[in-house]
């Protein structure tokens, strides 16, 4: 954390500092208790980026904010006519092991996150429908929001069935398969699902499905 | 994206950092289809830090990833004898808007997650139990577990009760208020609840009080 809230060379003036020059940059929210004074981008490359804040913090002191960009996400509860859910496994790096979750992937830049969710259905699973129709934003969830700007985009798609998937060089380890949406939910319900985004998209599909039980 | 896999200068060699030099130092899990040749540290501080790996993807080809490690998350839904459920409403800075949210933060370097969720119920809203056997590990959840490390623990703590709470300076904005635990439930399946772990918070705590309703 920084002593004084001075600017020095590493840091621009946020002032200085447009949405064009720089995506990272970020004006305070006029309800914001936290000043910011500078911006500072510290790590960069295709799919993250990291930004930090030079701050006065609410209590008046002085700080940094360290903010992570990873880009939103799409994640997908896809489910075809006999309410079989698809799953993919993948090899997940950061938390080195294998994990199976709902097909999910980054929204790129421009992109809508409609056309993002039937790309990452397409690549990962090789699952299409034939109507927009089949397609519904279920909700959307920030993942870290007291780190990261992610927030990630829950869909069901109904009526899906199966083409050749078309994954990226990054995916060569990842298995598709499916299962009944009441067992997955099941699963769910046993604390047996350890990713934040496939439960709630388990959940939200089978509410879709089933309708509200309180 | 690197375009070869030789080290340089700015790249130690994995074999060479061991976790103790640097706990972020990942060796690949012996199932892993990623092949880690060097590590690099981009950003740290005192609440986040970023590593570099340079690898050989699953296809075969030379690549980066970058993974983030901003620490575990305790997230705690606390109830009262009347199932009223605490939550906060806090100023997320990298969002740049005010969030209500069940109490969550950060479990400290050598600190118990039980510990740190009933430190952070203290700070935040200040409720405390009478016994640690009034308190239950609903879950747990990696958040964004292709691009972070994180991983949160979802607390229920039952017969909470109100203190003072002692929040830190960052916290100053935070406000705490009650709502009925049934209330919650039917926000989050009107998909209301914008936060992951919150929302995974009000739906455990509810099954737990409820049991399963298949």
């Amino acid at each position: 954390m920084s002593d004084d809230h001075t600017t020095n060379d590493d840091l621009r003036e946020v002032a200085a500092v447009d949405h064009q020059a720089d995506p990272d940059a970020q004006p305070d929210a006029p309800d914001s208790p936290w000043r910011t004074l500078a911006a500072r981008e510290v790590y960069r490359n295709p799919w993250l980026h990291v930004t930090e804040y030079q701050v006065v913090r609410p209590d008046g002191r002085p700080g940094i904010y360290g903010v992570v960009d990873p880009g939103a996400n799409v994640t997908i509860a896809a489910l075809d006519d006999d309410e079989r859910l698809w799953l993919v496994r993948d090899f997940l790096y950061p938390i080195q092991r294998y994990s199976w979750s709902l097909p999910s992937g980054r929204v790129e830049t421009g992109e809508d996150s409609l056309r993002a969710a039937q790309r990452e259905l397409a690549e990962e699973v090789g699952a299409i429908t034939d109507h927009d129709e089949d397609w519904s934003l279920m909700g959307t969830y920030y993942l870290s929001p007291g780190v990261a700007t992610q927030r990630s985009y829950l869909y069901l798609a109904r009526h899906a069935r199966l083409g050749a998937p078309q994954r990226e060089g990054t995916e060569q380890a990842m298995l598709a398969r499916q299962r009944p949406l009441r067992e997955a939910y099941d699963a769910l319900l046993r604390g047996e699902i350890d990713n934040a985004v496939t439960a709630l998209g388990v959940l939200h599909a089978w509410q879709a499905l089933r309708g509200p039980q309180t």
